[in-house]
């Protein structure tokens, strides 16, 4: 990669009328370089099926080789056009609610061979056109792939192949996942339930695993297309993307993000945030973050906001604060979403870098500041490397454990979930200015974890023999182990241990205990939520309960280990609580503290 | 019409006994002069299949002659028996959410041939047994009738053939909606897809349009039928309602009851609104003066509430006030729904001028004391004629442009709809005791708008370049145009403009602006929901926003243009703000403002 | 029944890995006496359609034997297993929101003749089983039936058949339902529409009936079959329960257990209730009071919580506290839901005796302290005789035609309900320590209301004719009769009465009223959600509401009539206000109230 792509992503199929050329006019003043096109072109490029017309891709092309603009082509495989509907009405994904209608983008099912072949057709000749342009810098497979939720016949079959797989035998699988509850037992394959009525968290929760498996099986395949036309210097990337909660809140459930990269020459993401009196910072580090330690390299921001929706109308000034925050987490690239506003359907009121009169105004302004600074220091903001003191593990079997199973089920209106912890853990380290990294919590991918002062484990639900035996070692070796509640609780296939909790830890944590409960009416000062009630063995009890009942019960337990040491924190507490825990546990890691943040 | 109808509907076949006779002798002695019937009767007349009994029909109009009662007759057609579902399963509505059930009314396919035949059918025997009877004053033609959401293979193709006939290619098609947005473009009109499931907003409005239209046009070909048989001085009506809050709220989104208008010889209309510690006034009024704007005629209130739903139980005295109200307003009648109180089924505790006891109680003695006045000056009330300086432009397409594109669509719970910021508008007025009027905003009806001191435009947020063109020419010659925020924003299909904004109107207005949001975490002092980022070129900034970062720019401008004056208010205030804006606006508009109401 | 019941259900084949022995060694240390087990067992003794293997089963029945435990054997009827819903697809039910998919329990259509078929076959090997253990004291027939919705065509048929015994006709039918309302007469059986998309509440509430009547048939027809094996000394029970709100609120709507409760030889039932701050007892009282009504005889708890769900965790003493308030009700069990913790599917989290580490934790313990005390003192508090003041009326139809007919119907959250206002009544009772009962307010198993005191009608709003005559019997002979508002103002079918209201019941109150609401924007002190209008006749207003229009209405009547006396509360009110009132009565009835509960 050479120096920072800056610029949009362009739809010029979108446009009201033609103005190619004033728009790279305008992106060259601004000191872009960059434009990321085609992903939502089918209709426009195989209007009728087998019938194709390539004609606006290369005017695209040769319009912006001819203005010096560099081009991520994507794949224009997540949107359909209408034909594919009318002459195969099931490539629709039917899901647990139903099949999906036409009109909708990403709501077809992944694993329909006819959808497959008319993939395959489309990506090979638009690679054909777009190989013969040296301004194609990279290629991005497909757009945010997700599963769409398909429990077709087809994904039912592949399910129950997988199972047969992974599984020495029928009675292997009513075992491991008790489907002795509720009569579930199956003793013949072909007696295999439609998944979509299983009310067994465990069975849910490895449906899910195959789903993001369909994933990453998907963008191989379309990698290995690609790669029989691409030039070396071409890159090959996907637009991650992450929990969405209007904005980017936490890690994706539906991708195996650390799996599928191995898909990428290089991670792309897209990225949003609330903005105004609403922006924190904490969402682009937290995302950023994330994606740098996928391959632990650099990353592209292929999608962030110009102006964003409704109500994010930025401040002057928050463009450039937000890009520089952007390429401090590692990022080489801040793209926006996108260049200019669109005139119909339903994202017109996500606003590009061009308001809806496409004329340059307080925000092209901003950006084109931008660009000429990026211009004066960008190549010594490229490729930045970093290092972190503190890894946090991450685990998809943990966040469907507790969707499966919520921490807090009575609550009725919004049960934490994982990456509410997990962002709870996150923000509170980003609050005392120190900088995390995240590890796959499968440790299986020869991460050494001794490279860390110190290993925070929020919530990790569910965990397997080997991880356990990899955590013991490390704080065996010195190391500083940080765990969270509704951790060590259940196996890879959400069993939920039979002995002592945390399972396989109790010795390395100094503490037991085999009841939790939530706050009850008269409420728990400073605890909400959940809370465990620990009992100290070998360990010391730094914080209890101030309640009547629960009062002999640890909250906090600190323990010694071989070389090193552990805290576990038993219930979810006030943001003051743990920010004074986590400054004791830096402390003890050897971790030093930033100076606090400079008071505006 | 020879003096004021006073009376209510009458369901003979809802009693539990026959009491026909009583109830004549207790209207006569109340007052009343007519009865509103027939409109649920489908399955009494018509028992099975072609089978005909109108015997009751007969009773019922003979006794009501005998008794000088004068009668309207409903079409029965909003509710089919349950022989016909079973004959045509498919003469149910197949929706958005799937095929109706039997049981409800309302939520049959108008677009069905054999529910046609069915009606045609039934129509013209009822037409033959009433056409004998001289005490028949009118008829109203089906009641309350809606599209019922109709999306059958019917309704598809219908919908396919009207885009034929307003457009002249597909191309035009994907271009003015903007199709080519997530590879949505049609290239074969076999491909066109199941709307139901569009995500294009401008779609979608096109098939509400379409389907106002299948309203329209039912009514027309009933009234074709109606007209074979009635005698000259009987009129033909229909009961129009209104958005329902559980009560009338704002105009009828799914009716375009201005050009449906033109199917009646006289607007009827049923209109609810709460009553006890809760009666403003203001529902009657708006509701009122909207359907004597439909043709600038004297209205009938067909339906208004005795005692109506739980809650509304009136205190002594408003029966009388409200009936007033209505008359005020230039209604020619008071019906009230229903006579009695019913004692089975889905309304039995929506209550009428007798409870269930069927003996005269409080509400019947209000309104027998209402009768007697009546009596005495109800001559002197008939066929009043209304004047107003003040016209409200009213706009379906912005109506629905705001449900497509909601106004602040990441506020979860309640976005402001059109109907909302239309009563706000309105309800400011009322506050004020300033009388207003309703146009059509489509101005296609010849209307002049120089008639009027004051034009008002709350949230016209899709206008053509027709409008634009007289809306100009009014400020030219000397008008006042007073506009909220979120006009002139996009066309007629809802494409937004890429032109300033407010589109055609910068001059007029002397502002543009490209920037809005909301008020952000720390808000702003008296303003909530929306604001738009004015900047005053030619105008005066009268009013800016108490803010640290958009304190520059301008909440209210005016200027002066042509002849004339605008004002332009570019965010949702406070009550207060509101009427203070609004007293300027009608003084500048040299219209007096009426004494404060007498205080209580 | 010898002795107290005491023990736990146990599922063997949920557990992780063989601990029988264990299990039971553990049970008697904590003198445990009693298991419950196999109601969820069908996948594993038949698992495949047609092979049968009860090894298991044989084993811990044996196993059992030798520990000395006694054993309840439930039919494991109330879920399927999957290789049913292959072969029979439509066994699951067909309810108002679709097809049931397999994986939940209680969804199959109980009028399936192939379900039945299965059921018989299961039920006869089963009993063959067992039939030859003498540890196996009694069985459960099924678990918690319900009606589960269905609306397939065999229900269909089966309620139109229904209809056609109860009526004389179709015309009666109409008459009866009102279905002459939206035009929904019958006139032919075949037409009969599916009565899933009904809006007439008397025709949906005679389904509800039909539906209640299907339980009862189903549990008549397991006994006929387990009546052919059962030896003389085993009982047969079923696990009743209650309205669920996250716990047992209030009773079953969807089981007519008076009538049901027929079927067996003893009744059983399954408690839960909030712990920990949320411990009232008030829910052990009624649910233990409601089920010793049934037959006026002594009771089994089959199920209550051990640690329960996600918050309930109990308290040091709870669990002691409560099986003592379980025996002050007249159980004669205590049974707890279950034994050990679950480790995999959707009641992972519904603790037992046994957390999931398997090993005697502190609840345990405080189990088997409770077990040597029953062994000490359980003799004098087995088959407790129980003997009433106050009897409290219960209606199925008034249950319903709440529902059906809120009574506050605008109030958008929660309407008050039938339960709502039997708890408001039972706890104010409660509050006061004076004991309740309940009787079956249909009068129709020759009750003999003159046993008691005080008769409480919480909203009766459905009586028949002999009802009324029998109550005001009672009031003539000198009872005390005390009713809240919505009481007499439907027939049967929910026909709201077309006399004075209370209908037929006006002398006896000494009061009429044809007005209700509810407080309006301003208020009513001490009122809430709904008042009538009361105008006493003969009776003393006792209570007027602070109102300016309607405080010449009274809110509470008393009357003297015959030898008795009627009290008459009109609106809901505040528990302050209610405590007084029932004071008052208690007193009027010579009904002496005991001491205060000691404070702590």
């Amino acid at each position: 990669m050479e120096g920072l792509l800056y610029g949009a992503a362009y739809y010029d199929e979108y446009m009201p009328y033609e103005r190619m050329e004033e728009d790279l006019r305008l992106m060259k003043a601004a000191g872009m370089n960059t434009i990321r096109i085609a992903e939502s072109t089918w209709s426009t490029w195989e209007p009728r099926e087998g019938e194709f017309d390539f004609s606006k891709l290369h005017h695209m092309l040769r319009e912006a080789k001819k203005a010096g603009i560099r081009v991520i082509v994507g794949t224009p495989t997540y949107a359909i056009p209408p034909w594919m509907v009318r002459v195969v009405p099931d490539i629709l994904a039917d899901t647990h609610t139903g099949r999906c209608l036409y009109g909708h983008r990403q709501n077809m099912d992944l694993l329909h061979p006819k959808y497959r072949y008319y993939c395959e057709r489309m990506i090979r000749k638009l690679l054909e056109v777009t190989s013969t342009y040296d301004n194609v810098i990279g290629y991005q497979l497909d757009n945010e792939t997700k599963p769409y939720d398909t429990c077709s016949s087809y994904a039912q079959e592949a399910f129950v192949q997988y199972l047969k797989e992974k599984f020495e035998s029928l009675e292997e699988v009513n075992q491991e996942f008790g489907l002795s509850y509720w009569s579930n037992e199956v003793w013949d394959w072909k007696d295999f339930p439609d998944v979509r009525g299983s009310i067994n968290g465990s069975l849910s929760a490895e449906y899910k695993r195959f789903l993001r498996k369909v994933v990453t099986d998907f963008h191989a395949w379309q990698r290995s297309i690609v790669e029989e036309y691409r030039r070396e210097n071409q890159f090959i990337t996907h637009n991650f993307d992450y929990e969405w909660r209007n904005y980017s809140h936490g890690m994706q459930p539906e991708v195996d993000q650390y799996e599928d990269g191995k898909n990428f020459t290089v991670i792309g993401a897209d990225l949003y945030h609330p903005s105004e009196d609403e922006l924190t910072g904490a969402e682009i580090a937290f995302g950023g973050s994330l994606m740098y330690s996928l391959k632990r390299e650099n990353y592209l921001i292929l999608e962030t906001q110009a102006q964003g929706q409704f109500g994010w109308t930025p401040y002057p000034g928050q463009l450039l604060l937000c890009a520089y925050s952007h390429l401090a987490q590692g990022a080489n690239s801040v793209m926006y979403w996108h260049w200019h506003s669109i005139h119909n359907a339903m994202e017109s009121y996500w606003k590009g870098v061009l308001s809806h009169d496409l004329t340059p105004g307080r925000i092209y302004e901003e950006a084109a500041c931008l660009g000429k600074e990026l211009a004066r220091i960008g190549e010594s903001l490229v490729n930045l490397k970093k290092s972190y003191g503190v890894a946090i593990l991450v685990s998809h079997e943990s966040l469907v454990g507790l969707d499966e199973f919520p921490l807090d089920a009575m609550e009725e209106e919004h049960p934490l979930n994982y990456n509410d912890i997990l962002r709870w853990i996150y923000d509170g380290f980003y609050d005392l200015n120190v900088e995390c990294t995240f590890v796959d919590a499968t440790l299986e991918k020869g991460e050494d974890l001794s490279d860390y002062a110190l290993v925070v484990i929020p919530a990790l639900y569910s965990v397997t023999e080997e991880m356990i035996g990899k955590l013991r070692k490390y704080v065996e070796g010195g190391g500083h182990l940080f765990s969270t509640f509704r951790s060590f609780m259940a196996d890879d296939c959400l069993k939920i241990f039979h002995d002592p909790l945390p399972h396989g830890m109790t010795d390395v944590f100094g503490l037991t205990y085999d009841e939790f409960t939530k706050p009850s009416k008269e409420g728990i000062p400073k605890v909400s939520h959940y809370l465990e009630l620990l009992r100290a063995t070998t360990g010391s009890t730094i914080a209890s309960y101030e309640h009547p009942f629960w009062k002999d019960y640890a909250m906090v337990v600190e323990n010694h280990y071989g070389m090193g040491e552990t805290t576990y924190l038993g219930a979810y507490v006030e943001e003051e609580v743990l920010h004074n825990l986590l400054r004791r546990v830096c402390e003890q890691a050897g971790i030093s503290l930033p100076k606090l943040k400079p008071q505006v």
